[in-house]
């Protein structure tokens, strides 16, 4: 055995005794020579067949990090809905997990999509907020101008280079929230009636909107690598009449995949040859892993036929309902569609994220952010692995915070929420994510705040939990 | 000439030569009495003699104020729309009021619907908010809950007692503003293509949510003192098939008219014999000219069957977007309609006027606001009667801070912002308030916020273009 394979197999043997755990960051090269009475060379080849068998990754300028071991865990499957539209159902569902305030009822909602709030780096958001209201003048108190403040567009327009979109302030709108920016598009292009094509798992707010506005859902197969399928899209297209397509490709919510530019670009291309609008839903893409961020679809769109959705709501808090809307060639439509809706938005929280972004502050919280969420990402990957069941299938989040996971064995999760009511704890079922209620075995969870031992120990819970209810179910067939 | 009578023509010859202006406070009893070496009865005699002539007012606790002359004044007609259900236009003209932050063009607004921001009574305001975003915890920055913070709900409940209606904090729904209450109701209660009977002229915001939404309005006649028409309501409930009836019944935009409250029952009635529901409007109620305000119609149904809207626009300050409904019976869809439209409202703002009311500055506030805005009232009738053309038809509001003018003789209002856009005056033009643009004979003035000599300059520029207009017209005729 060479020396440099003698110290892949300790470093192996520690990671799979737990010395190491996911997330953790390994000793340095320096250290590790120290250690181990090696020389750098041999310790830059041990940590590279490591790397090459799945066991690490390098982080640029940081190190070694232990990955969640790949070979047992499983990814879920491409999904396999019902391909015909359908009429929404599931409100009750996503009542329940919206419903409340968090903290309110003491329930430890593990599924919610709210970003780490207590992040340092947001701290200057706080100032800025304090001493906007402190000075505030009648321009402050009054009606914005109905797209938004100029401040404000300016800073999304500038932002939204790094995802590859040349915009114009006069072309984005301000929105409360990204929910009204999906409202909006989707009553700017259709009637009620009409079909929209889905990426499936997909947001139950976008689903309940098509509910509301009377829209059917055509959900199309979704890998959970690479994204809405264009083969089945593009049968979809042909069999049905499709008015618009709603995909979000970038640190997708709830499946955490970016789909690959190549695809992003051959999406816009189906959608020219049907003729087609997109709504493109980025409100994660800003938290993606790699640097630069990935590119919008809307980058790929010279004809103003995207959408561009997003907000602030997961890239700092969701409680100021500041959202923004690039609208393309519907602009028109979607300004009248905003007044309707809300008039202008609200004026102050507006300023406060313009002056937030302006200083550089936004940058420098996206990047502490996804250090965060990537590091949390692959301990509570590990978590996964100790706490749930053989055969779980799990995704590989390529940004944002949160993790879907696919249970073995037909567990029900809206019954493994009943259960989990009574020891305060509440996970999102699966079926919340799927017009006609399907993913009911599977649950999203969230990673965004510090994972503490009291998560830890919920995670642990909801695993065992899970357990109980195969052994349940085993003992009744039996 | 008995010695009271001589103190009367004194008086009313120095209203008439403008010692006097309307609005202006008279002298009290006392001053009288040592100005006049008269006795207290005949300055009390006096001044009653002067009331029953039209030429004051008396406000209890205040004294005898100086009334716009009612003689030569004349009312607005009682309007005489199509009565059949028709599309919605407009949109262009509306979208040039609404579109622009107001100061930025440097464009003298005179028609928004705007209340004075520089009101000493909103410092508390402004110093909550400042206080609540300094001390901003994570439940601040978070998603509230769909309902609306539950202190502010608690605080509408409590608030709408002041109006006759019982509402439990579960009857109200906080939105982002009024206009969000409003699509929501025509949403709950409507489908595209139906019919909704409004009264006219109407609200812009609300005429547009009918073209947004693809409903026809049904405008009915509506008498600028005692507002929508009964008998032509029920004329067209038998006759079309009305989905809805929204009206602004209180101190009404435009017209400043408030229903008296027998004929806000019978609405109900009316309301309840073809079983179509309510949408009421009653973001004007709290700035009545009476104490207590006026009653609202909801407060006379008890089958839930109207939907009351309103929102701290006009009463505070409109930049917060702070708004709330009470659905009624339709609870459970117009909380599906808020969800998909945009989720839940802003957090810290539901806190800081949950704040503001419970501590007894929005009561003050009111008080203040509704003596300044009655005053002002008094003080642009004035003008009016002093720079428009005789025959000039006039409103004569009972609370709310807008007037609503109807020119002789065929000036077109739309004319008449295009000459006045060259002086940088910007007035309402009365096509925004029907669907199918009537009423460009008249126009919306604001008198909120102080009435300088340069608003009333501005006023002056207005009522001399119109002239000009009127004599250009003249000399095409003869
Ligand atoms: C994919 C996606 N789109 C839109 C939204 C709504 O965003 P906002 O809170 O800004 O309205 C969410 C929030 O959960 C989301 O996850
Ligand atoms: C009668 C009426 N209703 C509703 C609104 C909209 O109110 P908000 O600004 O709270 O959305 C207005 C504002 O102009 C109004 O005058």
């Amino acid at each position: 055995m060479k020396r440099y394979e003698q110290v892949v197999q300790t470093l192996a043997q520690r990671i799979e005794q737990g010395v190491y755990r996911v997330g953790d960051r390994l000793p340095s090269i320096r250290a590790l020579c120290r250690e181990q009475g090696v020389s750098v060379s041999t310790a830059q080849e041990a940590y590279r067949r490591l790397e090459e068998a799945g066991f690490a990754e390098a982080r640029p300028r940081s190190g070694y990090y232990v990955l969640p071991r790949t070979t047992p865990s499983v990814l879920p499957k491409v999904s396999r809905p019902a391909q015909r539209p359908l009429d929404v159902s599931q409100w009750d569902q996503v009542l329940e997990l919206v419903r409340g305030t968090p903290g309110e009822d003491e329930m430890l909602m593990l599924g919610r999509g709210i970003p780490d709030l207590g992040a340092a780096t947001l701290r200057p958001l706080q100032r800025l907020l304090a001493t906007l209201h402190r000075r505030v003048d009648a321009r402050g108190l009054n009606y914005d101008s109905l797209a938004g403040s100029r401040e404000l567009r300016q800073q999304v327009a500038r932002q939204a280079t790094t995802s590859g979109c040349l915009l114009h302030p006069d072309d984005v709108l301000i929105t409360t929230g990204c929910q009204e920016a999906l409202s909006l598009s989707l009553r700017t292009l259709t009637a009620p009636g009409e079909v929209v094509a889905v990426d499936s798992p997909s947001f139950y707010g976008t689903m309940q909107i098509l509910k509301a506005q009377g829209l059917k859902a055509l959900e199309i197969p979704t890998d959970p690598q690479i994204g809405i399928s264009l083969e089945a899209l593009e049968l979809a297209l042909e069999q049905w009449p499709v008015r618009a397509i709603q995909v979000t490709p970038t640190c997708n919510n709830p499946l955490g995949y970016t789909m690959p530019e190549p695809r992003k670009q051959a999406l816009v291309a189906l959608a020219q040859r049907f003729d087609v609008a997109i709504i493109e839903d980025d409100i994660y893409g800003d938290l993606a892993f790699t640097t630069p961020r990935p590119r919008t679809i809307k980058s790929f769109d010279d004809e103003g036929r995207v959408l561009l959705c997003s907000s602030f709501s997961k890239t700092l808090v969701p409680g100021l309902r500041v959202g923004w809307m690039a609208p393309g060639r519907y602009r028109d439509q979607a300004m009248h569609m905003k007044y309707v809706s809300t008039g202008a938005s609200a004026t102050l929280p507006q300023q406060a994220v313009a002056e937030f972004i302006a200083h550089g502050y936004y940058e420098r919280h996206l990047h502490e952010m996804n250090r965060q969420y990537q590091r949390h990402r692959d301990i509570l990957l590990g978590w996964v692995e100790r706490y749930f069941p053989a055969g779980t299938g799990v995704s590989y989040p390529q940004g944002g915070f949160l993790l879907w996971l696919e249970l073995p064995g037909g567990i029900d999760c809206v019954r493994l929420n009943d259960r989990l009511a009574r020891e305060r704890l509440h996970i999102a079922p699966g079926s919340l994510f799927s017009a006609s209620g399907k993913y009911r075995h599977c649950l999203r969870l969230n990673y965004a705040a510090p994972l503490t031992a009291s998560i830890e120990a919920a995670v642990q819970r909801v695993g065992e939990t899970v357990m109980a209810m195969q052994e349940e179910q085993a003992a009744l067939v039996s």
